[in-house]
Parts: structure tokens; C-alpha cells; sequence
């Protein structure tokens, strides 16, 4: 379905934000699984490149981050696939752990079903 | 694996940033594939709520977007998860056409794998 690209060319097409940082989304590259979305800055990038490992910029802690550094679970990377305007990129990983802080395979550990809608949105202005 | 919350959970916990907007991974419920990251503010979040099919907001155009007002390619809503610290949402759909506006079935639809980094970053500080 891809097509395929060089990491210059990687490189080249990516449309960094105001404020350097591109997002981020992880998914298991053998599960299809989302696990988080993060951003990386240029420097994450050419880490991520070079390691085959993931690295992001951390926003809270406003520093590079290798993911797994401190609980192991490094992400190592199957393909790093581009959006149509640049400005987001879909890593795809074989995850040595839980990619959340939290212990749990994925970020998105809660969600909200629509076949609980009916009830729930009764009486708006649906 | 996900834990369920109710719609106003999912009101209460979702962390708007600056500009008002949150980022939505858009996946295919059914093949796992990740479809396109668009952005939602909070009326796009009500309206996809309400109706079952994705809103977002375009941050080109500056406006509310119904994803298939003019592709026909509209998104049927599965479910809504939220990460962990509530800034980012994973909306799983049934899509009915290519989610990209240049006919992919994915806007990812350009990747470079990691295979290819022997050869190419060869002579670097890897």
C-alpha cells in the first residue's frame, strides 16, 4: 500500500510545527495496536533514525527521551511512514513492553463505545 | 483491554491544548490500519458524538469539517479512546471509502523502512 521512501527523502518531507515537533503515532507493528502518540523534534528523529530505536521530545519535561531509558521497554522500529501533508508520521514498532507509564500495553486504555450512545445522548439535540 | 467510560467521561477528561483542539489518530476498526491524524475541537467532538461519524476541525481552512461531505467517504464511529494523560484520542471507524483527500486509503501512504538503514546512514555517528 506504501510506498516506499529514503530516509532522505524521510527527512525532506516532514513539516515541522511552530514549534519544531512533528506528532507522533506508535503502533505495534504485529498487533496493529495504536500505543501512544508522542512528537519528536528533528534531534528525536535523527536518534530514532540512527538507534532504530524510538526517541521523542518530551513536552512536559522539555528534553529528548528514549523511550524505554528508565523501564526497558525500547520500541524497535519496523517503518517510519510519512502523512500526505508531512506533518505527522506513524512509527511502527516491536514494543519490548507496556509503551505506557501506566503499565498498560497502550496509552488509550479507556474508551467510550457508541453503542452506548442511544442512551446516553437521549434528549439532546441529536 | 481498554476500560470503558461513559460520554461524559470522555467530555471531562479530554485536555484541549492552547488553540482549543486535540489530535484524533483515525484507525480502521476492522483491519487495524491507521487511516489519517486530524485535529478536533470541541464542537467536533459533540457533533461526532452526536451523529456518529467524524467531525473535525481543519486547521488549514479554518473550519468544521464533516469527513465525506463531499467524498461521500464518511467515517461510522466504533469507539473513542483517550490516552493516558488525555490529550490525544484514537477514534476507531468503519470508513467508507479512502480516508486521504488524494484517494490512498490511508494518508500514510509514504514509509520508509527500517531495513533500508544499513546502506544508508552507513559513515554516520550510528
Amino acid at each position: 500500500m506504501a510506498g516506499p521512501i529514503s530516509v532522505d527523502e524521510l527527512r525532506r518531507l516532514v513539516r515541522w510545527d511552530a514549534r519544531g515537533l512533528v506528532p507522533v503515532i506508535v503502533q505495534d507493528a504485529r498487533t496493529g495496536q495504536v500505543l501512544t502518540l508522542a512528537y519528536m523534534n528533528a534531534e528525536a528523529l535523527e536518534r530514532t533514525l540512527h538507534t532504530g530505536e524510538t526517541w521523542f521530545w518530551s513536552r512536559s519535561r522539555q528534553r529528548l527521551w528514549h523511550k524505554g531509558e528508565t523501564s526497558g521497554n525500547i520500541q524497535r522500529v519496523v517503518d517510519i511512514a510519512l502523512d500526505c501533508d508531512g506533518d505527522a508520521l506513524l512509527v511502527r514498532v516491536h514494543p519490548a513492553g507496556p509503551a505506557c507509564h501506566t503499565g498498560a500495553v497502550s496509552c488509550f486504555y479507556r474508551s467510550w463505545e457508541w453503542t452506548t450512545v442511544s442512551d446516553e445522548t437521549e434528549g439532546t439535540d441529536e
